[in-house]
C-alpha cells in the first residue's frame, strides 16, 4: 500500500494532513483504474424487480382458469369501470378501506395518479371552486428526497414544487403547515411506507397532522403513493398510517388519494393498480374515467384474483420477495460499511422495506461519484434525481436500487461505488487543500430551477 | 285480422284514410300487447362481441408461452413505452404505415384518444401556437350520426360540436370546408371504415379532400377512429383510405391521428389499442405519455403476437368473426323488411362491415319506439345517442347493435322492434289526423343543446 500508514487507512478523510490525503487520493486512483479495468456492466438505476422475483408470479402466465368472475361476469367483454369486485375486496382488506372505496384499474398506479392530476387540472375536484388550470398558479409540497416520477409529472404541467425535508418519521410537518397557508398550494406527494428513496415510514402522528392541518386551499390533495405498503425487508413489518380514516375523522374526507399496485408484487409491467379514497372521490374519479375508458383489463384482474386468492395470499407472496431482496440490501450495507466506515464521507439508509438505499456522500461530490461509476460500467440513477427538476442543492444524494442485479452483481457494484465515493471525496478535499486535481463546484454547474 | 283489408296491409301508412289508419293502429296495439306478454329480456344497446365471438380468442387465456419477445426483452418487467416491436410491425402492416409510426398501448383506443385530447388541451400539439385550453373556445366538426362516446368525451371538456351530415362516402366535405375556416375549429372525428352507426366507408377522394383542405387552425386534427378497419361482413372487403399518406403528401403530416384496437378482434376488454400517426405525432404522444405510464402491458401484447402470428393471421381471424356476425345482420334486414317494406315509415342501412345497423324511423317517433321496445323487454340504445348531447333534431335515428344477442334473439328482437316502429308511426299519424292517442312532439320535450 505504498506509504499509506495504518492510521491513514482508518481516519476520517477530513482529518488527514495534506500529504496523507495526497497519498490516499493516489491510492484511490489506482483502485479506480483497477475497477475500470474489470469492464463491468451493471445497472442500479431503477427499482425494477429481478428475474427471480418475476418468476415468483409465473403462474399468472397460464391464468385465468375460465373467463368469469365470482358473480358470473364475463371478464373478456367490455365494462366494469371500477374493476372486479373480488380483487377490490382483497385490496380493500389490505388497504383498510371498504370495497366501495377502491377502484382496480390498469397496469400502472402512475397512470391513475396522472388521471387524477389531469382531472383536477381540467375539471377540479369535488370541492374545488374551479379547475386547477384556471388558477393563477398551482403549487405542490414535495418532501425531499422523493420519487423522481412524481416530480417530472408535476414539472410537465408547470406546477411549482416547494420542497420540505423528509425525516425518518415522515415529512417535516411544521414546514408543510407553513406552506399550505398559501391557497395556491393545492397538494403534496408522499410515499408513506418505505419511502422512495429514504425508506422512511410516515408515523400515525405525522399522518394525523397532515390529515387534520388547516389548508388555505379547500381542495388540497395528498397524493398518498403507497407503492411499498407490503414490501417488508424484515419481520418487523411497518404498518401504513391509515390516512383515509384519519382524514375522514378530521373532516377532510376528500383530502387523501391513495394509490397502490401489484407492479412490485406480481409483474412490474403487467400488474393491477388501485385507487383508494373517499366514496365522493371514487365517484368523482369514475365520473371522468367513464369518458376515457371502456373498463380495465378484467381478464388480468381475474388472473390476479385467482393467483392471490385472498389478502393473506398477497402477504404470503410478499414474504417470498423478502427472501430474495433482503440479502441484496444486506450486501449493500456490508459493502459500504466495509469501505466507508470511519471515513466520514458518506451516510446511508438501512431500510426495513421498499426498494432503495439512500446514499448521501460528501457535499458536492454526488455528480462526480455517478460519473466515475458510469465510466467504470456501473450505471446509477443520475445524482439529484430524487429532487425536483433533478437538482439536489447539496449535490450529495444518490439513490441506490439493488433489486434488479443478482446478489453477486450487487456486491461487485457496491464495492465499486464505494471506491468512487472515496475517490470523489479525496479529489474534492485535495482540491480544497490545494492538493490533487480540481473538483467540480456543484453550486455553479447547474442551471435547473429549485423548488 | 278484424276488418283490415288486404290493401291496408301493404299500403304506405301515410296514404291510409283515417278509418283504416285507426284500424291499423288498433291492430298494432294488439300486436304490441302480445309482444309485451312474451316477457322478453333482450339487449341491443351496445356493439359488444358475443360470447361465441369471444370464444374465438380463448387461446389467449393460456398465453403467452414464455415471457420474452423476439428481441429477448422480458415482457414482465417495466419499460417499452411504444409497445412490443413485433406487435407494432403486425399492425403497421395492417394500417399501411411504418412500425415507427405505430404505438401499441393498453386495452382501449378510447383511452389513447382521450390521452391525445387531454395533451392537446394541456400542452397543444407539435404545431399548436398554445395549449387548446388557453384558446377562447375549441370546436370540433362532428359527422352525424356518429359514435356517442366521441361526443360525450368532447362534451365533458366543454368542446363545442358542429355537426355535418355523414353520407355513404364519408362526411359532407363542402360543409366541413366551410366550418374549418373558423380558427376555433381544431379538429374533427371520423370513423372511416364501416362507420358507427351508418356503416359508411370514407372514400379515397373524400379522405384526400379532408387531408388537403385549408384549415384556419394550423394544428387541426382528424381523429381517425379506424375501429372497424378489418371488420368485414361480406367478401367485398372495403379498403380504408390511407389518410396518413394522403395528409403527408398534402403537406399536413400531423393532421391525422389514427386509432385502432383489437377490442373487436380478440377480447373487448382485454385487447391492445394502437395509435398510428406521423413520426412527429408519435414522438409528441410519447413525450407526454412518459410522465403517465411505466409502459403498456407487454405480457398482453406478447399474447397477441403469439396468437396472431402475422397480419395475415389477423385477417384470417376476422373471417371467423364474419361467419358469426353476417347471419345476424341478415336477420336484422329480413325482420325489418318483412314487417316494414312498403309502409314508408322507416329506412335502414345494409352495412357491409362494422357493428351497427342505422335505423331511421318516422320523424318524431324514435324516442317513442325506444320507449315501447324497452317496455316490451327489448333494450335499445337511447334515441339520439348518435348525435352530440344525445339530441337528434329529427328524433328519427336509432342505432341497432345485433352482435351480442344470439341469432334467435336478434330475430325475435327485430320483429319486436318492427312492431314498435309501426305502432309509433301509426300513433303519430293518427294523432296528426285527429285519430288515436297523442304522440309526443319531439321538438318540445328536449332540453339538450344542439351542435
Amino acid at each position: 500500500m505504498r506509504g499509506v500508514t495504518e492510521q491513514t487507512l482508518t481516519r476520517p478523510l477530513t482529518s488527514l494532513p495534506p500529504a496523507d490525503l495526497e497519498t490516499f487520493l493516489e491510492t484511490q486512483r489506482m483502485a479506480y483504474e483497477d475497477l475500470k479495468a474489470r469492464g463491468l456492466k451493471l445497472d442500479l438505476t431503477r427499482g425494477k424487480p429481478s428475474v427471480e422475483q418475476l418468476d415468483l408470479s409465473n403462474e399468472l402466465l397460464s391464468l385465468p382458469r375460465g373467463h368469469k368472475d365470482g358473480s358470473g361476469t364475463d371478464v373478456r367483454n367490455y365494462g366494469g369501470l371500477e374493476g372486479l369486485p373480488e380483487l377490490r375486496a382483497i385490496f380493500a382488506d389490505l388497504l383498510w378501506v371498504e370495497p366501495a372505496q377502491v377502484v382496480a384499474g390498469g397496469n400502472a398506479s402512475l397512470t391513475m395518479m396522472h388521471d387524477c392530476l389531469v382531472q383536477l387540472l381540467l375539471h377540479g375536484g369535488p370541492d374545488s371552486p374551479r379547475p386547477w388550470s384556471q388558477e393563477e398558479s398551482v403549487k405542490f409540497v414535495c418532501p425531499v428526497p422523493g420519487y423522481d416520477r412524481h416530480f417530472t409529472m408535476l414539472a410537465s404541467y408547470g406546477i411549482e414544487m416547494l420542497t420540505v425535508p423528509m425525516h425518518d418519521d415522515g415529512p417535516d410537518v411544521a414546514a408543510v403547515r407553513e406552506l399550505v397557508r398559501d391557497p395556491a398550494v393545492k397538494g403534496m406527494w408522499i410515499v408513506p411506507t418505505y419511502a422512495n428513496p429514504s425508506g422512511s415510514v410516515v408515523t400515525q402522528e405525522i399522518a394525523s397532522a397532515l390529515a387534520s392541518m388547516d389548508t388555505a386551499a379547500p381542495d388540497f390533495r395528498i397524493f398518498w403513493d403507497n407503492a411499498y405498503a407490503f414490501h417488508h425487508l424484515t419481520e418487523d413489518e411497518a404498518k401504513s398510517a391509515d390516512i383515509i380514516t384519519l382524514a375522514s375523522a378530521a373532516g377532510h374526507p376528500n383530502r387523501p388519494l391513495m394509490f397502490a399496485s401489484t407492479s412490485k408484487i406480481t409483474f412490474a409491467g403487467a400488474g393491477v393498480a388501485f385507487l383508494a379514497a373517499s366514496e365522493a372521490n371514487v365517484k368523482w374519479y369514475l365520473s371522468h374515467q367513464k369518458f376515457a375508458s371502456i373498463g380495465p383489463d378484467k381478464v388480468n384482474q381475474l388472473r390476479h384474483v385467482q393467483f392471490f386468492g385472498s389478502a393473506a395470499g398477497v402477504r404470503e407472496h410478499m414474504a417470498r420477495h423478502r427472501e430474495i431482496l433482503a440479502p441484496k440490501f444486506a450486501a449493500v450495507d456490508a459493502a459500504l460499511s466495509s469501505a466507508l466506515d470511519g471515513r466520514e464521507v458518506a451516510t446511508w439508509s438501512k431500510p426495513s422495506g421498499g426498494y432503495f438505499v439512500n446514499l448521501d456522500v460528501l457535499d458536492g461530490t454526488a455528480t462526480r461519484v455517478v460519473e466515475l461509476a458510469r465510466e467504470a460500467g456501473i450505471v446509477l440513477t443520475p445524482a439529484g434525481a430524487s429532487f425536483p427538476h433533478g437538482v439536489d442543492p447539496r449535490d450529495r444524494n444518490i439513490r441506490l436500487a439493488p433489486s434488479f442485479p443478482t446478489l453477486d452483481e450487487v456486491e461487485t457494484a457496491m464495492a465499486g461505488v464505494a471506491t468512487c465515493v472515496l475517490l470523489a471525496a479525496a479529489e474534492k478535499l485535495a482540491a480544497g487543500s490545494g492538493a490533487g486535481s480540481a473538483a467540480t463546484d456543484p453550486d455553479t454547474d447547474r442551471d435547473g430551477v429549485q423548488g
